[in-house]
């Protein structure tokens, strides 16, 4: 099997324990020449949907990678543990949705393996830190060039969790969609595809805020509300200079309404 | 003597001032092979005791290195700058306490030196930022395999200050110990070691909540409290799906009663 | 031209979503072997000042690197993207102030080039994230040895935008300044020099509040204010033990009283 110089990490850890550096700690001791890129581990705890959206949005601009991700509420319960394989590099973590948009952003799950062997973890599992006990130490042997194959039995892709399908519905001039992320700006990221956006007048109303169809912030005056493509190509709204989130008081999963004005 | 390929980081700077990377700049420019391990910087503001409590049960999961570790309410004051060594690696920072769970951690004190040569500095030393002026240089020349004893006079590792024992109590079925730490998910971690919970029975009362003992959070229904041995070997408390230091009020350095329903 | 083993990375990104691992993917694609210290990304949303005087204060304490910096609330519209040269190192990011008091600290400004070359750029380059599609790339190409001449036209260092000299006024044995930062540990460092300290009586009053000057925190009692020379060296006044933003009831950007008590 080929190796990988990189292992990206996306967990709901946060930065004020050690959990993310025993999962460092694990990889460099088992894979001391892999590098490291911290894609985030501020995802809300238990947010699988927010986690797999921003692992989804940030694996095209990574190098090939072993992406090792952990947002697991379900750990230490009869949910599997996965590695999946995609033309575009590996993915490791519980299956229970996190993985699934991140594999299509790679090209598709070719192959998917659960983690059961136990010579693959370098000490005893404990119930509550898998991140540390079986998906590190999983990432970082496949990393360094394991096959897959030795890591577990082969599943049948299709079997693996999906996340429920974000609501998108769209009409004449109008569009409803799930907002699937809120950004460290407020700016309220859609489920709808930046290819929606075509379809919608210029002058608009945002749950009914007026609003402008526009291509940057700056395109409206400072406070006012510009619906745009953003750069993760998803219908988007934001507020020049001020959170989007605030002025329209909704959050991730709420639903939000785009209209003509 | 022998050099280190990695040191580990642990500070209460937090991440929004450049005083992290300041220190991880003065390594690169004495040590530019070595790679950093960023345990956390969010320890709050002066609070050795977590610190301590964090960097001890990290360090058995990292590589051999230099750990480097800065919770430092009196920088500038008479208290002593310090390297430790230990069977499983070094440490560095100040004599307050900060270190020396994590020495034991890694096999006791075996030697200890006061950082007093100045010639192991680059350049005049602050009164406030001994981070980036006595310590992150002195962790630097000992990971390039420079000798402990050159960085200045021997000291009686017995003189080290050593944090004031967590308080915990044990009886027939109850258990009262301090919360050592509160995890990002409001889970509580008890000073009782693992083996403890071994004497409880399986329904509880903690704070006179009704809890049970279990191993993993999804052994409770959603909201309910579990009494279960957590990942670092510590008896702690979990809410399923919510975050037991707000169901209880409780939180670190606070004590809790664990008794029989 | 030279190249560089370091990238240093400064934005208001924050850790919460992928835009920070997006940039590091970029880089790790375009220049593998280049590493990265990350100086923050907490700057405030869109509060190029902070960003300009945390970079400067941190840079000096850096290996020889490329500095990328990206606090950019006019992104996708008219204002410049570039690339600064200094004898101490490389700077990259948009023309707004940001990268300035930096390149002060690094030497000055020995030549400067705008961003435009669209061959610099690995695809599309999307209206809203330019850190990622133009900054990124650019500062890969550079710490892999390109010319900056070829990233774009010169630019006149004099046209470049600056940020407004922060407000210090002095006199007999008094001093107000503009607050630069607040720290973590909410200690308020001025925008004037640490020589004006000199200057200032032993008993003082910040804001009415009865102060000492002294060296570090620890020279006053636990909660008292102390106005000092920090690790910058600015004037700066902390509380011990405490937070003297708090206790003043100050922020960035507010101007502070310092006199004889």
């Amino acid at each position: 099997m080929p190796s990988f110089g990189w292992i990206s990490f996306t967990t709901d850890y946060g930065l004020s324990d050690g959990f993310v550096a025993a999962c460092h700690g694990v990889i460099a001791r088992l894979a001391p020449e892999v590098r490291m890129i911290d894609v985030t581990h501020e995802v809300p705890p238990g947010d699988v949907r927010r986690g797999a959206a921003v692992l989804a949005q940030t694996v095209p601009y990574l190098p090939p990678a072993v992406h090792l991700a952990v947002v697991d509420p379900g750990v230490g319960t009869a949910r599997r543990a996965v590695a999946l394989v995609t033309p575009g590099g590996l993915l490791v973590g519980p299956d229970n949705g996190l993985l699934v948009w991140a594999a299509e952003a790679l090209g598709g799950v070719s192959a998917a393996v659960e983690l059961t062997n136990p010579e693959w973890f370098p000490g005893p599992v404990s119930r509550t830190f898998h991140g540390r006990d079986v998906f590190a130490p999983a990432a970082a042997r496949l990393a360094a060039g394991a096959d897959p194959a030795a890591a577990g039995p082969a599943l049948d892709p299709a079997t693996l969790v999906r996340p429920p399908d974000p609501v998108v519905r769209t009409g004449d001039g109008w569009l409803e969609a799930e907002v699937l992320t809120v950004d460290r700006f407020g700016n309220l990221q859609l489920a709808a595809p930046g290819a929606a956006a075509a379809a919608l007048p210029w002058r608009l109303r945002v749950q009914g805020v007026a609003a402008v169809r526009g291509e940057t912030f700056g395109d409206v005056p400072a406070g006012e509300l510009v619906v745009y493509v953003d750069s993760a190509d998803q219908v988007a709204v934001a507020a020049n200079g001020d959170r989007a989130s605030a002025r329209l008081a909704v959050g991730g999963g709420d639903l939000v309404r785009i209209e003509g004005a």
